[in-house]
């Protein structure tokens, strides 16, 4: 198994076609179900820099600035960004299209983390991810603050110790 | 139309039943899934408290601890916490059940926010939340830090501004 | 494992949202997606009350007099009436709102039967169940009549045997 | 319009193969999904009867005696009984098949009723259903008592007024 | 097991339903919808020709001449036309009709190849297919042709090889 | 709107996770549910050419080579390979993979055929296809000859007229 993979190897792109049942009463694509689209395209994502079965083991904060109507083209681009021992962060970018109209736009982006398994459901160390690009680089750098901000949320480390984040407010 | 509400008024309990095609191929519970039934499960709570259509605003950063297996129920009870205006932020509390093997534990929990809308789709207030209990109050509190994530988060806000979140890490 | 239970031990209660795909091209919920969702709702009641997997032996009948909207939340509450050796029945009531315009209707009520089976598929006993408030007692009661309602239907009783019955008609 | 059909003109069949999410944890296919299957086939033969939509009024008692398994073929048979001026009723029957096994078993029937609908969602009167064969006819005459018995249980009959059934038990 | 069986042996009448969710923005029900119910309907066919489990080994080509619209009752009959030691060619047909104005026209028909397996997924011989009425013999001579035509397609025979092809063409 | 197109512009990817409820009881992905995939995916690609609403006109012959097993990550390409007044040719190739084997196959190629329609559900013009590397151009060129192939097997042209075609046996 090769030890160090970069972003693109795990570079995974889906498009979806938002159908009647995708959408809430005012024909809007339910957040819900695009949360569930963003988690299938980033665990392949993750699946791909680990070779192993992975689970989701947190979702940072996700915004739904616009709408996506049904009918649209939604595509969603996922790449894993840092690897920490057995667990993955995957960023996606979910774009909606309206084709007859030629409208493209940005809807959302996220952070989902994922732990690989082995066959008997243990936590299993992945490749080291190697960050090429300008813009790898840096998802790769704020990779640290994201986790002490998922450490925190989760009670597992106390705000004072998350160095990182508190050059942010400082 | 009511001005004011409280929590309980906007009090809503799911029950799911894992089925084969929620569940990964470990017969885990996949977590899109779950955030799917998350969302459904807040957007009834947000529409009890403000009578009208809402649409997801945000998704708070969610962790999944435990594994929840093919044949599990799964409970989800969510309620307003505060309202600002035309949006709510939403809790939810997600709880797992082997009811053969008698086990019952918390699986997750999480904040969405959604925004109401009239019939035109534009964004209408909503009523007041007036907390009653302790930790209705602690919720109604904590509403207002994490807005300033959000909105640092959506690019809307600068850390230096955000005083509430200052003071956690001073 | 407990050797009686009250019925709020088994008390369910499931909210669902009326999606595009529930729906008849009148745009109202079809009779046979809300039987599906009484199924699993009283399924689960009779899971809590036996602690073991259970499957559907009977409906009895049901009537549909309200129209559910698309929009509409659907509302089921179930809990276990009466416990016959390794079968239970279970009270259904399906109520449904359309929160925009602040209309709640119930829309039917059914009884389910299920049985309670052992991980080698067969019969197992059940706890008794112990009613506490009137109406309670008052199903409990009633449940025998209609368990030999269904013995008739499903031809393993005589209706001149079934005195409950009888008494109803004299 | 024809003023009178026969139980022919709506005869509708349908097979289903029994898929994972159709199934319990026990590999059975579950009570709601076969009832929802049922109505499904059901209106179609009320649909072909009245040429109008229809929606479900009521189903009536199904006992669930053998269980079907996954990979099944499920056979549904459905024709109108009897016409009520806007109502029909209608019988259904299903079987379960093991193909590569060869084993066909009959697995439920029972009666669902269904009100014809005009464009404007008012009932609509439907032709009058003539039997042809012994079987038909007696169905056709059983579909009073059996009315006589919904009218009662939806509280709209005294039992005492019931001469069908009262005969029944004496 | 049978060596010999005629077409209607493996005759297999389906019924669908056209409901929000398989239809396109236009409220067409999609191509490949249809298609995923024609594959069952077919692969239901083989199944009862063979008893045993069947997999999909060929699809040949389909037109859409007619569109199928929302709430239009979908029929599908399928039947074996041929068997080849353990492949069989199944024949389906496909009509669309709107009940409560009474068109009912032909949509689509098709030949789909599928082969028989045995518990341990390895091809097994199946009953020779003896045609009866004429319509079932001239689709039993006919099999030969396509049978040329999907090998030359799937690269398996050379064009000039495929005499019943050329005299088509002579 | 473009007068002109290459394939590149019209290129479309889809990643689908093979769930229980896409396979049959072998746990293998069931050929309808491919070939509705296809159908989404190749549609996307021919609403990118033309910018209107698509229906599918023809799917030519398919075979499905390799089993596709539950859990594997399903890769669809398509891009129109030529464009003919308001219809378009679409070739779609799907690959397999089992990602923590490492293993990746090509499972299928097909060739789906859409038109576009305008607001009022009519044919409507698409752009010109241009083909640029060699082997869109060997497409465009034998794009004509499976046209004639539709035709003949649609009973619109004759195969004494299929001049393309009668080359390939000569």
């Amino acid at each position: 198994m090769a030890t160090e993979k970069n972003p693109s190897q795990s570079f995974t792109l889906m498009n979806e076609l938002v159908l009647p049942n995708d959408t809430n009463t005012l024909n809007n694509l339910m957040g819900g179900r695009l949360l569930h689209w963003m988690d299938i395209c980033a665990a392949i994502a993750a699946q791909k820099h680990s070779n192993n079965i992975v689970v989701t083991a947190a979702v940072d904060s996700v915004s739904f600035k616009e709408s996506i109507r049904l009918g649209d083209v939604v595509t969603l681009k996922a790449y894993v960004t840092r690897a920490f021992n057995s667990s993955m962060e995957v960023f996606i970018e979910v774009f909606a299209e309206n084709l007859p109209q030629g409208e493209k736009v940005k809807s959302n982006e996220a952070y989902y983390t994922f732990v690989a398994l082995d066959s008997r459901h243990r936590p299993i160390p992945v490749p080291t991810l190697v960050p090429e690009t300008d813009i790898e680089k840096e998802k790769f750098d704020g990779a640290l603050r994201r986790r002490q901000v998922r450490l925190i949320l989760a009670g597992k480390m106390k705000p004072g110790d998350a160095q990182e984040l508190k050059n942010l407010f400082l």
